[in-house]
């Protein structure tokens, strides 16, 4: 018997006691969180499966894994002999795990998932969706922790501070601005379980979670009071000190669910059902009012204020710094043997980690030679790394967090000859970035509607790529962060001025290649005319764009032009702090096409 | 006292008789047309306003009538010592009227629509606004009509039959493809309200509305039987007889309402919430079940068949040659004089006369010259008539009925020397009517990714256009239809192979001109690979575009090649049919540029 099936015996000895026939155990923590602490890793630790999206099931003689295209062959992989059946989500005719469930069970099966794990929406839905078949479903148990004895403890590190001259915002001013707001709605206490907002709002860091600078805490903003819960163990007297200055009283993490028993009919609680954990909704008595919507402070801290917009131009030298080192590096090396996915990767961080203004790295470097290229996920192991050759594409997805802002940008990089396929191909995803990074549009537009620019010159082809075009892009917070997309699916939100979003078309060319260009742009009001008010994009990442892959002749007059002055800029921003021998490999790589 | 405050007058004393104290009056009949029969014109005759969107508001002591931009002017003239406010629409302060109602009035009033003439959501939101300040609605008074005693007769027109070999499909077989598709909804029935519909689904047509071919009627589809409800003096013998073969059972009109008590729990209701009027949905027993959604028949008959589509080339052929033969009379006359906005309108109306297939316009043609062409909606009155001189820019929009399609063009044209910026205007028009003409996207692309595509150089000089990009057309049927549509909104509908869609950026500059370049596209398939199903559009109006508005240097050589292209097609479909001067004329004038 493997361990993941002697584990998930353990589970289903808590099921029979507890009369479950189900249980549902969710790859997510009690903030609904994308990267997860080593304690709430419970369905990695069940099943061994550790890709960011994937749905445990468990009955008493059946065990599947639901999960999406992205991590298809790794669930192959980690699934071998756990007698965890692998349910491919998005092909034909394979159910969702609730379909495959009200397939499976019928009136008075007992459903068991924990509801501090899942989205007060989710539940809703799962709801429904069992109650068709009198299914009962319950929220309260916690079979799968509990059978984990040896599980990792909850991280204590020290919260930080985050210095007003940073944030651009006073927390009192932050918390003042998301009150103003909640009266809007009608509504008294905003119910904050989203870790980077709340880091946000009051001005402080932490380091619990990989990547995302956050820490355990949830927060309830009411109309004078603001009540922070947290772990006390992290709190260092400054930080007691600091949060009493700005009037945020202290309570112990899990008394959250107690504090919001206390509110009652005079209160009006403002929270997002999308992602606010199901127990501390079931937790407010029945007598309070609750207005839904998306998260307050989601919008407040989309728009980035002018100290963070001059932070993040400066960090965006520091990270094109960076880059250029570790481009040069790369081009010398390679041909030297010994560099592999793993250890480019690894030499990046090297050279961020010159700025002592670097924190760590805002997300998984996706570091993919050749055909990994075409992984649009691809996360590097010891077990895949292969070595970088003198030919081929390599594609390197990364960026740093710095207490100055976050970066993210990708750069798809000729080793040497490489197809003529591969050039169009790169030239038509340029193309797109181009008209993306160019456009003018009129205030109200949302991203659905500038989506195709990017992949107009793909479809042109008969080509285009799976993923979503841009995402908002935290402050020394989320690499991920909303409100704002760029997609084909409508999210609603208008692009605003002040917003940070990415810019990255692609083509995965599957066992070949995969392309992409990535920069973050910041939104800028540039006129207002009886048209309207007229928004643009200006790009904000400083990293030269391979020329070698271009086919001049596919590129426009003005296509030429941005890419001209792009490089110029990257010169000439990056050049004051380079070496004389970076300068001229810099000189060489922008030069005018 | 005017003659519409004596009208009102007359509909108070009704109010006070039935203790009612505000009226809605709207603009629409029972089948929510866009276009009414004169004997629906209740609003028009109570208010004198008679723009095509438009809501009265009559309480005890004052009366408001709400319209949106397109009707700013003429309601402010139309208005005019009726005693009646006008409220804008869309401009900041100006509450919509049920925002206004409950402004006024408090717990205990009462107020009255007829229910017939608004939609099931409309009802809905209404008594949504109106409870929450207890306000009580009645929806079965008809006080406004009970009052206009000289009221049109309801048309009496034959129906006529739509024959099977313009048709493309039998009545039977349309109706067992809505049988297919009502029963994947789970329901029994569909109740049709709406006018096209019922034409589309019987292979009938009729004359009762102008501009639209089809007639009064509402229709029940059940699992085995049809049941048609209409004016019996529109049957014909023949048309009786057919309806027979067609196994559909004919009933009076207003026995629908009746009808519909007879469905029982065994039932259940498939209907559009949007398009089916609130008194049809309230005489439904709270026994039957209701499935609600976008209307079956309208998502059907979006896509053209092939017979439709051989049908609608023929025909843009037809059209072609009337344009053709009038843009030269156009050409010829003007410098004479004596071309006025109506009588142009009225001989493009002869020369599509000369084809036997043409029934009558589509819509109201809009023959705007100079300033008028920047009013979008304009609609040519012996009042607003100018004549046409030997300068500046005329815009005509306009469309034909035919036996065997419905067409829809806009032609800008320059009557003599025209302001540079207009060269511009009209070049940028044409880059972003150009780019959507030839756009390659994948299967599942909606006309809100579209959008951008014609708007995105506009855009780039800090310019837009308040419509929308592209609506549905009918074949021979409205010319405004669902379900697809090319705009900003997101309508959730994708573009598909078969269907006709309108292709009209512009551009309007107040009290200087309209600029507007409409053709139609319909949609094809053009490839399936790794990637997905492409689609293309593919232009199928046949008229030339004026290249004396053109400024050349703006164009790339790729939409220079289209126009080329489009323009060679034109010339050598219309050839055939052209007389020797006509054809010298418009070889001129789809010159290569």
């Amino acid at each position: 018997m493997s361990t993941y099936s002697h584990r998930i015996e353990g589970v289903r000895a808590q099921m029979i006691n507890a009369e479950i026939d189900v249980l549902i155990v969710p790859g997510s923590d009690s903030h609904l969180s994308e990267y997860l602490a080593e304690h709430w890793k419970t369905r990695d630790w069940l099943s061994g499966f550790t890709g960011s999206a994937g749905t445990l099931v468990v009955t008493r003689t059946q065990a599947g894994l639901w999960t999406d295209s992205r991590y298809y062959l790794q669930a192959e992989d980690q699934l071998k002999n756990s007698g965890i059946d692998l349910y491919k989500e998005g092909l034909p005719g394979v159910p969702d795990p609730i379909k495959w469930i009200t397939s499976q069970f019928s009136s008075g099966a007992r459903i068991a998932l924990n509801g501090t794990c899942f989205s007060k929406s989710r539940v809703k839905e799962i709801t429904q969706q069992l109650q068709q078949k009198q299914i009962v479903l319950e929220t309260q148990l916690t079979l799968a922790e509990d059978v984990w004895t040896d599980r990792p403890s909850i991280p204590m590190d020290p919260i930080l501070l985050h210095p007003q001259d940073l944030a651009g915002l006073s927390c009192q001013e932050k918390i003042e601005m998301v009150r103003a707001q909640l009266r809007k709605t009608g509504a008294t206490h905003y119910v904050v379980n989203t870790l980077d907002e709340i880091a946000w709002a009051t001005n402080t860091r932490g380091s619990d979670i990989p990547f995302n600078p956050v820490y355990h805490a949830f927060m309830v903003i009411g109309p004078e009071k603001t009540a922070l819960f947290t772990y006390t163990q992290k709190l260092t007297a400054p930080i007691r000190e600091y949060f009493s200055a700005q009037d945020i009283d202290i309570h112990p993490y899990d008394n959250i669910y107690f504090f919001l028993t206390g509110l009652n009919s005079h209160d009006t609680v403002f929270l997002d059902p999308e992602r606010t954990n199901f127990a501390l909704t079931s937790a407010l008595s029945t007598k309070v009012k609750i207005k839904e919507g998306a998260g307050i402070i989601t919008l407040l801290k989309g728009v980035k204020n002018d100290v963070e917009i001059r932070h993040i131009r400066e960090t965006m030298r520091l990270d094109g710094i960076a880059m250029v080192r570790f481009l040069k590096w790369l081009e010398e090396s390679v041909p030297k043997g010994n560099v592999t996915e793993l250890t480019a990767a690894q030499k990046l961080k090297e050279f961020r980690s010159e700025s002592d203004r670097f924190v760590g790295e805002s997300f998984n470097t996706i570091s993919g030679y050749g055909a990994h290229g075409a992984i649009v996920h691809y996360s590097v192991t010891p077990r895949s790394d292969i070595p970088l050759r003198n030919e081929g594409i390599y594609l390197l997805d990364s960026g740093g967090q710095y207490v100055t802002g976050t970066t993210d940008l990708t750069r798809t990089i000729a080793l040497g000859p490489v197809p003529e396929q591969a050039k169009t191909d790169f030239t038509l995803v340029l193309k797109g970035h181009i008209a993306l990074a160019r456009v003018t549009f009129p205030k109200g537009t949302r991203g659905v509607h500038l989506d195709i620019l990017a992949r107009q010159f793909l479809w042109e082809h008969q080509l285009n790529y799976g993923h979503g075009t841009g995402h908002g892009v935290g402050y020394f917070l989320n690499v991920h962060e909303g409100p704002q997309s760029i997609r084909p699916q409508d999210n609603g939100i208008e692009i605003e001025p002040g917003m940070i979003t990415s810019n990255e078309p692609g083509l995965y060319r599957s066992g070949q290649y995969g392309i992409r260009t990535e920069n973050l742009v910041v939104t800028k009001e540039i006129s207002e005319n009886e048209f309207g008010t007229f928004l643009a994009f200006e790009t904000v990442t400083l990293c030269p764009i391979d020329l070698s892959l271009i086919k001049v002749e596919l590129l426009s007059p003005s296509e030429k032009e941005w890419l001209n002055q792009y490089h110029q800029r990257v010169y000439a921003q990056l050049k004051p702090a380079l070496g004389k021998e970076e300068v001229e490999w810099l000189k060489a790589k922008t030069a005018a096409i």
